[in-house]
């Protein structure tokens, strides 16, 4: 079948719609704010970072060009109303945390931003470089710190992020993930591994 | 429940694990490869910009590098299989368009890098910022054109990225996307809008 060549656009999907928050000191003591940013990826793996894309106009954009940090929090299908509603609303306004009955809880190694209690997995950042190449700010943060929630790790210590009901957003539309369809390297697995690891993966 | 602090990872999660290709002039004409990068997320919407991370050791890093260019497919569930393949062989080894039955077409703007005609989305891509933090080269890549397969467009002119059984990578494992539980600012909808927006994307 044939494309149809369009105009550029936001198109790579699915993606993460993960809950950023971030902090900084206030005059009567901390403050902090939360955002949901689909515009996220991982970039490399040695040191561990991620990218986050904020504009400028965000209360977030203020606290992270101020700390310098930011915590990203994975979402999963408890989270998906609070990660849309902090993706319209702003901390500007109200405090979304209290709104969406989100914990902020100390994440290890920053100095304002907090983790969410709610959250399988947090992912404490602090920004290694910026760019600005039009409506968003790119951060490309180092990570320095990862808390899992202890459910999902196996007695083995693997991480079962599988067993998060994790969300994904895709063009507009958040989904739910769906069947287990493979691991990394199974295209040339011998069929033994290949049934063994289907196994423990759909078990 | 509480979290357990770890060694920092790349557990940002679901990504996409896309094809990317790139191609550049050869000896006997030109030569081009396609890997799998899941390492990949928008970092701009205006202009529409990707980041997609290369390791150097990878062929599609010295094509890039040569030719500035790249574009990136999405993956449904037929293309699963390809997608793990060419995360883990390479292209000096074998051809692997022709080895996963992937199709070459151009791509609107690309003097080398191909589209593959067997993927829903392509977005094609000049390199427009290069950072080297660690084990991987980022790419931050400036979105020239995109293309979206036919059967993707309803009469509206809308793109139904939801029909196209696209695949997350989450944490080393491969799946497909389940079931839509929502739409950007369904928190903030009133009820008449919700019950509409649903049906229409769950009709």
């Amino acid at each position: 079948m044939a494309f149809v060549t369009m105009k550029p656009g936001t198109l790579l999907s699915p993606v993460p719609a993960v809950l950023v928050s971030s902090g900084m000191p206030g005059e009567s003591g901390p403050v902090c704010n939360v955002m949901t940013a689909a515009w996220t990826g991982t970039v490399c793996s040695d040191p561990p970072m991620v990218s986050v894309s904020v504009r400028p106009s965000r209360y977030t954009y203020e606290l992270i060009e101020k700390s310098g940090e930011f915590v990203i929090s994975l979402t999963d299908r408890k989270l998906l109303r609070a990660a849309d509603y902090c993706g319209v609303r702003s901390g500007r306004e109200e405090d979304k945390f209290a709104r969406c009955g989100l914990t902020k809880v100390p994440a290890q190694g920053m100095a304002f931003a907090p983790a969410i209690a709610e959250s399988p997995v947090y992912l404490a950042c602090r920004v290694a470089e910026r760019l600005a190449p039009g409506s968003h700010v790119i951060y490309i943060g180092r990570v320095v710190s990862m808390g899992v929630r202890e459910d999902l790790l196996s007695p083995d210590g693997a991480i079962r992020l599988d067993r998060a009901d994790l969300i994904a957003y895709s063009h507009g539309v958040y989904t739910a993930l769906g069947e287990t369809l493979g691991f990394f390297g199974f295209s040339v697995a011998s069929p033994k591994v290949f049934a063994r690891r289907m196994k423990q993966l759909r078990g």
